[in-house]
C-alpha cells in the first residue's frame, strides 16, 4: 500500500515541487465544474450524520441550531450532525497515540498519503462546493473554485513545501575528515525529521477549506497529528475533509486519529481549551485580530500561525485603461460581497484627479464612474447574486446599515438588496461606496464586508505615505496601485517592500487583487500586522518539524 | 566593489552550499595554528581602545574592571575599552537608518559581504584566539580552534543557509494561465526578500564567537542590522568581530552601523532594555535558562532564538572497545573543564555492570576505570592545563567545592587543582566524578562545570527511560550511548527521536560528543527545553526575512 501510494502520487509531487520553485501557473485540479460531473444539491447533504467514529465521543453537535447545527447564509438549516468529544484532552490524547507510526513513515510516504487525501477530496469537489456555499455564503461558482480546486492547490502546495524542507538534509551522509598522515576520521550521520506534536487548526467562517488546508497539510505532512476545530458556522466543509482524511489514513494502515474533528456546541469555547492544552504544539488560525492576538499571547507552548484582519488599500494615480481599471475594481469590490480578507477597502485617489486614456478625471468623476461600473456589473439580479453570494453574518449587515445612514461618511454609492428566487431568505447586498477626504477625515480602520471607501488625498505622494502607514499600523493582506508613471510605481513598490505587503500593479483584466494562485502567488507576507506568516513559504513549514541526528563511526 | 566581492567569494559560497546539503567534512578555514602565522600575545591586546566610531557614544566601557573592563579567567586584566552608548535607542535608531541600503543590496551581495567579514576575521585568527582564551578561560588550543576556524565555519554555514533560503523563489517569474480559446492570462511576478528589522545578539561568556556567529550572520545575511550585546565578561572577541564587520561594511559602501556593539557598564542591564525595544525584531541568545525564558516570555515583538541549559546524558550499556570508551569519555569530561553546553553530565550505568571486550565490568569498576582514565589524561600538569583551561566564574568553583564536600553524593573522583606557572592566578581544576544510585537518588539537574555523575541504574532499559525523561523534562544539547546490542541501539535511538536530542553512538576515538562540525552536524535540535532552535537549519534562518511579491501583467 505504501509503495503503491508513493508510486501513484510521485509525478504530482514532483510537478508540485517544480511549480513551487518556478512560480508559473500549475494545478492538477481542474477549476471548471464540468470536469467533476453532477452538482450535489444541499438536500443530498442535509440530514447526514458525520460522526466519524472518533474516540471520546459523548454525543453530537447539531443537527439542530440550538445544538450547534449550522444554518446556511442562504437560509436553510444544514441539519448535519458531528461528533462531540466529552473532553478535548481525549482528542489530543488520541492524536498523540497516533503520532509515532506517522512520524516513522517519513516525509515521502506522508506526502503520498496527503496527496491521496487531496485526490479524494478533489473527486468529491461538487459536494465540497455545496458545503462551502452553504456555510460561507459564497455563491456557488466561487464556492466551487475557491472552496474546491483552489483550496486543494493550497493544500498540495503545503505538502510539496513540507516535503522539500524535510528533505534538505540527506537521510544518511558519510563524513570523512582528513588527519594529515593519520587515517581520516570517518563517520556516518543520519538525519531524521521528527514532528513537534499535536497541531490545532482553528478554521474560519468564510474560507474554511482555502484558509484551512495550508496549515492542515503542512502540519500533517511534517508528521504532526491535527485536531481540526472548525468555525461553528462552517463545520461541514472541514468535517468532510476530516472524514476523507481519516478514510485515507486508515486505508494506508495508519490510525485515522491523525486527523480529528473538534466540533463544539454553542458557547463551548473549545478553541481556547484546545489552544492552551500542553500537548498542542502548533496552531493555525484565520479570523479576527482579537482572537488571533489572544492565541499569540496565551498559547505560549505552541508555534502560532495567524491570519488576522487588515485594511487593504489601493492607490489610484493614473491609468492607460480607465474602463479596464473601473471594471477590475468593481469586480474586486463585489466578489463575495467584499467578505474576503483580500478585498480592497480604502481607495486613495488624488483630490485633483487622475490622468487616464480618456483624459483627466476628477476625484468626483472617478468615484462616480466606479459606482457606475459596480452598478453595471451588478445590474442583473441573477448575475449579481452569482457574484455576491450572501452576507455571512449579522455583523456585516449592521455595518452596511451604518454606511447607509452616513455613519462612515458621505455615501457615494448605496448598497442594493438583491432578491433571490432560489433563496428568498438570503441577504444579498451590493457594495456601498463611501467618499471621504483625508484632509478632513481619519482613514477608516477595518470595516469587513461590502463597504469600500474612496478617499481624496492631497497627492499621489501623500497616497503612497498613507498606504505605507496603513499597512504598517493596521496590516493588510493585499495592496494595489494604478499608475502609468515609473516614478510613482517605484515609490509605491518601495512603500510596499518597506511596510511588508505584496502589490498588484495595474490590474485591468481578469486577474483581481483579491485572488492569489497557489504555486505562484504568496498569500500574505507575515511582515505586517495582518498575518504572521504566508501561504506558503519555507518559514510556514520549516519549524513544524525538527531534525534529529544520529552519528557513529563507520 | 560589489561585483568584485561577489566574484571573490563566489566559489566559497557555492562550496558552502554543496557542503551544507551533502553534510561531508568541509571547511575553508584551516584549524591548525601554523596556517596563521605568529600567535598574538595578550600584551598586544591590552590597552587597546576599541571605540569603533559608533553613533551615540557618550563614554567608554572599561578598561578598569569597575567600569566594565574584563579580567581574564587566567588572571590578568584585559584593560581594553569599548564605546558606551548614552541610550540603547540610539543604537537601534542607527541600525534602522542603515537598513534600507542593506535590504536593497540583495541576498548575493549580502552573502559576499558576510564572506568578506569572515575572511578578514579568519586572517586575524591568532588575535581572536587570544581574545577568546582570556575572556572564556579556554586553553589556547581550544580557544584557537573553537573560537577561530570552527566559529567562522558556523558563521559561514549560516550565511550559506540564509542565501539558500532567500533564493528559493526566483527574483522574477512569468505566469501564464491558459483560458481555453481566449488568450492566456500573462503576468510577471517579482519576489523580494525583505528583512524583519533590527536583530539583537546577546552573547555568552564561554563561546562568544562560536555561539554568536550563527545568529549574527544569519540575521545580517538576511538583511537585518545587528546590535551585538556581549556578555560583560567576554566583550573583546565580539568587539573585534564588530570592528571587522564595520570595516568591511564601510569598504563595501554600506553604513558600518549595520553592526553595532552594545557594551555595558556594570549593572546596566542593557540586554533587557534592548530586548524590549520595539525596533528589535530578532533576538539570538545563548546562556542561562532563566534569562532565556525571560526573553521568550517578554520580548514578544521579536523572534527569539535561545540556547539555554540542559542535562546531557550518556547511557553506557556495553562496548567492544573499553579502553577507547574510557579515553573518549575522560576527554569529553575534561575538555574546557566541562564548561561546554555539550559536556556530558549524567552517565547512566547498569548497577550489575556492562559487557566489554575486556570481559564484564561491574558498575564500581567502570566508575573506577573512568576515574583512572581521567587521571591518566590529566596526569601531567602542563598537558592538563592545555586541555582544561581555567574555571570561568566563581559559581563553577563553588559547585566543585560542594561536590568535594559530598553535597552531591559519594565522591568517586576528586577534583585536582592544577598549578600554572604561566598563570599563577588561574583556577584550573580537573573534573570531579560523583557516584549515585537511581534506586536511591534523584537524578541531578544541571550542574554546570567539571562535575559528572555516574548513576547506577537498574538496567539498560531503565537507563533508556531515564535518558528520555531527562531530555524531555530538563533538556539536553547532546546525548550519547555505548552499546554493542542492536536492540539497545534501536531503543536509545527511539528515545532520542522521541525526546528530541541528537545522539552520538559508540565514540571511542577522536570524535567527542561535545563537538559538532559545521556543514555536517546540527548543534541542538530545538525539540527539547535546552534550545528552541538549531545551528543551522532552514528553521533557523527562514523567518528572519519575509518575501514580498509585486505582480503585473506582462
Amino acid at each position: 500500500m505504501a509503495h503503491e501510494l508513493i508510486e501513484r502520487h510521485h509525478a504530482t509531487l514532483e510537478s508540485a515541487l517544480v511549480a513551487f520553485a518556478a512560480r508559473d501557473y500549475w494545478s492538477p485540479h481542474p477549476e471548471t465544474p464540468k470536469a467533476y460531473g453532477e452538482p450535489v444539491d444541499l438536500a443530498a447533504l442535509q440530514g447526514r450524520e458525520l460522526l466519524l467514529d472518533q474516540p471520546g465521543t459523548d454525543g453530537r453537535v447539531g443537527p439542530e441550531p440550538e445544538n450547534g447545527g449550522e444554518r446556511s447564509p442562504f437560509g436553510p438549516e444544514l441539519r448535519v450532525s458531528y461528533p462531540h468529544a466529552s473532553d478535548p484532552s481525549l482528542l489530543t490524547a488520541a492524536a498523540r497515540a497516533a503520532q509515532p507510526a506517522w512520524a516513522e513513515a517519513g516525509p515521502l510516504l506522508r506526502a503520498a498519503v496527503c496527496c491521496e487525501i487531496l485526490h479524494r477530496i478533489n473527486a468529491r469537489t461538487p459536494e465540497f462546493a455545496t458545503a462551502v456555499m452553504h456555510t460561507t455564503g459564497q455563491a456557488y461558482g466561487m464556492a466551487f473554485q475557491a472552496g474546491g480546486p483552489h483550496a486543494q492547490d493550497r493544500g498540495l502546495e503545503a505538502v510539496a513545501c513540507a516535503y522539500a524542507e524535510q528533505t534538505r538534509l540527506p537521510v544518511s551522509a558519510e563524513w570523512t575528515k582528513p588527519q594529515g598522515k593519520r587515517d581520516p576520521l570517518r563517520m556516518v550521520k543520519e538525519f531524521t525529521a521528527v514532528p513537534r506534536g499535536v497541531a490545532l487548526l482553528v478554521g474560519c467562517n468564510t474560507f474554511p477549506t482555502w484558509n484551512g488546508y495550508p496549515g492542515l497539510f503542512a502540519s500533517l505532512a511534517t508528521g504532526n497529528p491535527v485536531v481540526v476545530k472548525p468555525h461553528p458556522r462552517a463545520v461541514l466543509p472541514l468535517a468532510l475533509t476530516v472524514a476523507v482524511a481519516r478514510e485515507v489514513l486508515a486505508d494506508a494502515g495508519f490510525s485515522p486519529d491523525l486527523v480529528l474533528l473538534a466540533a463544539e456546541q454553542p458557547g463551548e469555547g473549545l478553541a481556547k481549551a484546545l489552544a492552551l492544552h500542553p500537548d498542542v504544539r502548533i496552531i493555525d488560525y484565520t479570523g479576527s485580530t482579537e482572537f488571533g492576538e489572544w492565541l499569540e499571547d496565551n498559547a505560549r507552548q505552541a508555534l502560532v500561525y495567524t491570519e488576522k484582519a487588515g485594511v487593504n488599500t489601493i492607490l489610484v494615480d493614473s491609468t492607460d485603461d480607465y474602463q479596464g481599471m473601473l471594471g477590475n475594481l468593481a469586480f474586486s469590490l463585489s466578489l463575495y460581497s467584499g467578505q474576503m480578507c483580500t478585498t480592497p477597502q480604502n481607495l486613495l485617489i488624488p483630490r485633483d484627479g487622475i490622468g487616464t486614456d480618456q483624459g483627466p478625471k476628477s476625484y468626483q468623476e472617478v468615484v462616480a464612474d466606479l459606482g457606475g461600473a459596480v452598478g453595471r456589473l451588478l445590474g442583473d439580479d441573477t448575475r449579481a447574486a452569482a457574484l455576491l453570494g450572501a452576507i455571512v453574518n449579522p455583523g456585516v449587515l449592521q455595518r452596511i446599515e451604518l454606511a447607509e445612514k452616513g455613519e462612515y461618511g458621505e455615501l457615494a454609492l448605496a448598497s442594493r438588496q438583491i432578491a433571490s428566487e432560489e433563496f428568498p431568505e438570503a441577504v444579498i447586498r451590493t457594495p456601498a461606496l463611501v467618499s471621504l477626504d483625508a484632509a478632513r477625515d481619519a482613514l477608516p480602520g477595518e470595516c469587513f464586508g461590502p463597504i469600500a471607501f474612496a478617499v481624496a488625498v492631497d497627492s499621489t505622494a501623500q497616497g503612497v505615505e498613507l498606504l505605507r502607514d496603513t499597512v504598517r499600523d493596521l496590516g493588510a493582506m493585499t495592496a494595489a496601485a494604478y499608475t502609468t508613471s515609473s516614478e510613482v510605481e517605484s515609490a509605491v513598490v518601495g512603500a510596499c517592500l518597506d511596510a511588508g505587503v505584496s502589490l498588484s500593479l495595474n490590474l485591468t483584466g481578469q486577474v483581481f487583487v483579491n485572488q492569489t494562485a497557489a504555486f505562484s502567488d504568496l498569500h500574505g507576507t507575515g511582515a505586517n500586522p495582518a498575518a504572521n506568516s504566508a501561504y506558503c513559504d519555507a518559514a510556514f513549514v520549516a519549524s513544524r518539524f525538527r531534525t534529529i541526528e544520529v552519528r557513529r563511526h563507520s
